[in-house]
């Protein structure tokens, strides 16, 4: 699969990250996720990371870049379903994802973009 | 990764497969989403198959032996996110997703298994 599905609900959308991530796949995510965000009117993005048991310098800066793109277009990104080991792990690195609000999970997230509590 | 990510949204269930399914990640899904369904009380399952070109007999049985499943623990099943290549293709070759209905994208899913609408 080439392509990271996008799914839309209401005015939010839901990314889930199943795969390991390489330049291309990101660039072709980035390049839809704006799209998206334009055509469909989003006000916010959801990437869930819980199927990801590690997240990287380079996943870390994907996401990063991924929100202020996103944040340019007016909307507010959230990172859901982070397992612990991933936190313990970008904390002990000192990997820190800017610009990126995170959530426990989808639900939570949703709450936090529809009370607009997420990082501006 | 060996495990497809489960997403919980109020009392529905959102899956989405992107990657290649094989018999042991189909089983691992099956097991994990009967689970879920209990746990998290949940009514209704969304399979979202976007990302998927092909949906062959092999896909086709393992979405409708989920929804069976699903269906026996009060939960009804949606697929959503078909491309229109996979519906002609499964016209065309005969296979029906038995039990299992069908929306155009998550958002339409979520007001059809809202409402009641789908396969029973």
């Amino acid at each position: 699969m080439e392509r990271i599905p996008i799914l839309r609900m209401g005015r939010l959308l839901l990314v889930t990250i199943q795969v390991d991530m390489h330049d291309r796949l990101a660039m072709t995510l980035q390049d839809d996720l704006t799209t998206r965000i334009v055509t469909d009117r989003a006000t916010g993005v959801l990437i869930d990371i819980s199927a990801l048991d590690i997240v990287d310098s380079f996943i870390g800066r994907m996401i990063s870049n991924t929100a202020a793109m996103a944040k340019i277009l007016d909307a507010r990104t959230v990172v859901v379903g982070m397992q612990p080991a991933v936190a313990i792990t970008l904390v002990e690195l000192g990997l820190t994802l800017e610009g990126v609000s995170t959530a426990l999970n989808v639900e939570r997230g949703i709450k936090l973009l529809e009370r607009g509590g997420a990082c501006a």
